[in-house]
């Protein structure tokens, strides 16, 4: 008999298994969940599990109290972030984590992801933000709970909107992304690398580039995303 | 019914197929448009569509003053660019738009790609142009017709002929560029982005690399396009 | 009629045809190898074959003496460092060799990687060892055994423990990697060249960047390896 | 009917074949030619065909004197230096000739490769050198005619031998490999653009990496081909 969130597993399951198509992971790294508001639930990869062998079956689903309450494998190490987020946002539909190289080097650079051309202004209109290493008093604690509440309130103090900024590096670790639902998080995974990319290969060739203007940054941000948008089909 | 456009459809659809394949574009990135003199209009790709989900008719006629006159999605966002330039240059038939990672690079560096050798020459006898980025007062304004305006004037400013130097990198955003039919605008967007990795790696090398030498300059030029010209096979 | 070697040479067939997939390897570089404890012998990849020629039957069983004991061809010529390896260190399953960019990059700037992030962490708690070039009386003896002495020595005199820190770079040369099994060893391979890519897109953004700080390392390495364990399905 | 050059043009179709799947060209970039000794002539691309269109019956066959004695096409506009190459050196077999980018990279700096790791001296036991560009008038003259005349001259007075070089850089332009037969021209040109890569990464990671010591150069070069050779299958 198919289980309840059988179409939940599906979409959770098929997000997963882009993450290697866009090289945006490696072997058993990264995970991607979906979230069920009706019922209080999320959809996310097991533990560990290498994509190749990775069934939708496989899927596990867990409620906001990071229980299993269907499925019969370990969720993922980081279900305690994907939770704590779904909790504390509830506009974001789909999170994806993954350790796609550029992203990870900014990390563990921790520095920001500065906005340096129209790519990175047509996603998102501030630097891709940098939340630092953890306390180690937190890090001894409820380590992927408290990777949560960390970036929740960097967004908070620094008036960061999870609906406008749609990604997060996580100093000396790596990035989580969100959107409204599982391709737009996934897309969202993959324009991120592409800008930890170009902003690397900008400042190797030109350390001193500049952010981007301010009028350059508003017009593209307003293409896309403003009241008057005229990018994409609707 | 067929639309009229049916064969014009078809040539740009499988243009703009190649910018995945030629790993020039990641998710709803870029596009391409060719040109129907007879009928004074081109097509182009509808925007923010994924490049695995376009269809041939999904494709949309635009005319020279940027109204739609066959399809039924939204044209791209740079439509009036595209508009633009084959306006005022009449020598072109196809125009493709990227954000491919080295050329990105080198427009957010905001410096043209040196000439630094025989690759380079084989296809223009200057440094890739770079315009800098536009006045604000433009950027408020009709922005996608103004960039067309800014790359044609700069084209003039410059005394560069679109026929010898078929491609430009726009400053802070990245690269247009263009050819005689679908197929040259193609392969020369693919030939634009390995300029810009040859360069970006030559300078890494030795940042005091120099520009190709005059004699060098002009025998390759010569063997692929001079009036004995030898490369090819026609 | 089948050697009794069959299962073990087709494991090491197997897990050799994975080099070239995960891009650890171009031509005939690099090879795997499959130790069998219960017959005191190990298969290994025929020296110099490209891959998409390897047969399983092309596998060679070689015992602790490095004498060939099943199979048509000659063994890698780095059999000896394999053969030693196993000798000393009889908690190891299979050991693979690769020549991939970026981890020999680092073997030939003699530099151990350093531990940077969670990636690392992950799966080894110290910087991936480098073992110095070998003093030239040692280069023109027994060479590959002497390799093998080498990074033997290297791992007592540093304390290391080949159960912990299961890949190290021979300095001017490039990797060695193993574990429980030949999944494990090809998984670790993987991990090192992306380790390895990481580091030094890291150091590149940002030169000072600093080691992973203490709290951190014993956190990701205790939830996939500790006694509390919750990484994984087991 | 079949030309009596059949075999000799699908030894070289499929040499040229391996260029793209290698990714060491894109377009219509680079060619390799196949020489046949006793009817003193080689087979050689076509001059400007893309590798999907290209068939076997489009090889061109060319003799020593550039005359064209088989085939509808213009021949690569390198020919001249493959002829002169196979003139000056009757010990080789095959020539590749590609604008792979870190090969490039380097010719464009106008620097040798430097010898800095095992990599490297299993292939050869010198910097890869680089010719450095051709003067004025000779440029001006037969200029293909005159890359093979620098490129011997370089050889000669240097006193590097073709057989143990088989490699070299063309300075501001790019790379010519050769090797016994087509498969082994193929093979030296794939492995030199991983050697260019690798150096390149080094010295990004470490400015002041050194050259391989004389000892591991002599041992890595004679394990594959000094008289007590123990690598491959021969």
């Amino acid at each position: 008999m198919k289980s309840k969130y059988h179409q939940l597993k599906k979409r959770c399951f098929e997000a997963n298994l882009q993450l290697p198509q866009l090289d945006l992971v490696i072997q058993t790294f990264g995970n991607v969940s979906v979230v069920d508001r009706e019922n209080s639930c999320f959809a996310i990869k097991p533990s560990g599990v290498p994509y190749p062998e990775l069934k939708a079956e496989d899927i596990v689903i867990v409620d906001f109290n990071n229980q299993v309450i269907d499925g019969d494998m370990n969720p993922s190490s980081d279900t305690k972030t994907h939770a704590y987020l779904y909790t504390k946002w509830n506009t974001i539909g789909s999170i994806v984590h993954t350790h796609s190289a550029y992203a990870v080097a900014w990390s563990q650079a921790q520095m920001g992801i500065p906005i340096l051309g129209t790519t990175h202004a047509d996603h998102l209109v501030q630097d891709i933000p940098c939340v630092p290493p953890m306390r180690d008093e937190l890090i001894k604690g409820d380590y992927e709970h408290n990777t949560g509440i960390q970036i929740v309130e960097w967004f908070s103090e620094n008036a960061l909107d999870p609906l406008e900024v749609e990604m997060v590096l996580v100093g000396s670790h790596g990035p989580f992304i969100w959107g409204k639902d599982a391709d737009s998080a996934v897309y969202n995974a993959n324009v991120l690398e592409e800008l930890a990319k170009m902003a690397y290969l900008t400042l190797q060739i030109s350390p001193q580039a500049e952010r981007l203007k301010a009028s350059l940054i508003a017009k593209h941000f307003q293409r896309k995303h403003g009241s008057n948008a005229y990018y994409g089909q609707k």
